[in-house]
């Protein structure tokens, strides 16, 4: 699949409602009570309170709690299609590769959720709580690997990278590295593992990279 | 530190009161629970629900929910310690290494926990409860990585691992390669994910291993 196939899968939405600013304000809200106290813990209670606003009114908005939580995944979603995806638009193979892996560092580092990667979190919130807030999430985190997947195909079809490199498997590295990476700042407070993280993911890169030019 | 030092610090443990098969059954049977459905939801009421055990009784045992929590980190350090590190005792540098990782492997393979590996999922639920409980996870976790460096470290100081490698970072590399095989097979029901993460470390033990050669 392509870049352009790619990012409407991901950017695709329904046409926007009427007091859309309204609903992005609270949503921006929102998503960054979720980052912190956890998905799950956001109900229509809990972010009235927040927002000084009245349950009813909020009711207005989203009509239940996973109404909320599911509008909540598409706000952070935005966000990350916003500082992730698009500035590799454009791009292909390696080159595309390599984007993608800084711009989800640069993301993390300049806090676009003030509790750490918003998908790294719901994603482990909801490993076993079925429902529609999960199997969302489910589908962008499917879509993320796919999208790292495709990108090493594409530098494979490119030449750039070995035949005997496996896509999957190096999507896989990449993005564990990157969710160990959240893990260890949440717990040690050490925010130094974005820099191991990011080393280790340059260098897997650079080694696959090798490979393309071994095969020429 | 040698093997001896982390072995005891690991190990060591308080001499056990009477009524310790009881309490053994009751803990292994919490660790299970705990895997399952989260360490904060192990309350004495739910434990007792699921033993058909009176609440007294269970207090008897342990006086607070954070003392039953306290209590089944314990107890899952101990399945840790049985499974993970003692099979590797009296090993050494990169034999060490690999002992450690290949146990971790058939460690969560052979699912000594029901709901996934303990420590995986305890950590990142409590990264954001401060208390006696994240602290010992916390402690715990620490010293499973500095025991992954320190065992590079040996590697180095017996010639077997290049003095340019960074014992760290690659102990934060097979740590974060081993949570994310956790996460992708909690989030998408796939044990393949397992294959993936312990491919990926033992390509990167070989790395090290190979820089080791090329220094003599």
């Amino acid at each position: 699949m392509g870049s352009s196939a790619r990012h409407s899968r991901l950017t695709a939405r329904p046409r926007r409602p009427r007091g859309l600013r309204t609903r992005r304000s609270i949503l921006d809200r929102a998503v960054a009570l979720a980052s912190l106290e956890g998905l799950e813990s956001l109900t229509i209670g809990r972010l009235a309170s927040a927002l000084h606003m009245s349950k009813s009114g909020l009711f207005a908005h989203f009509g239940s709690k996973e109404e909320l939580q599911c509008a909540v995944v598409e706000a952070a979603k935005d966000i990350f299609v916003r500082q992730v995806m698009l500035p590799a638009a454009g791009l292909k193979g390696l080159r595309r590769l390599r984007s993608l892996c800084e711009n989800w560092f640069r993301y993390t580092e300049l806090q676009a959720f003030p509790g750490g990667c918003f998908f790294s979190a719901a994603s482990l919130e909801y490993d076993d709580r079925p429902g529609k807030v999960r199997d969302r999430i489910l589908e962008l985190m499917q879509h993320w690997l796919l999208d790292l997947e495709e990108t090493v195909r594409e530098a494979q079809a490119k030449g750039e990278v070995g035949r005997e490199v496996a896509p999957g498997q190096v999507a896989f590295e990449i993005h564990a590295l990157a969710m160990g990476a959240n893990w260890r700042s949440r717990l040690f407070r050490d925010s130094a593992a974005y820099s191991s993280a990011r080393r280790a993911i340059r260098m897997r890169i650079n080694q696959i990279a090798q490979s393309g030019r071994k095969d020429k």
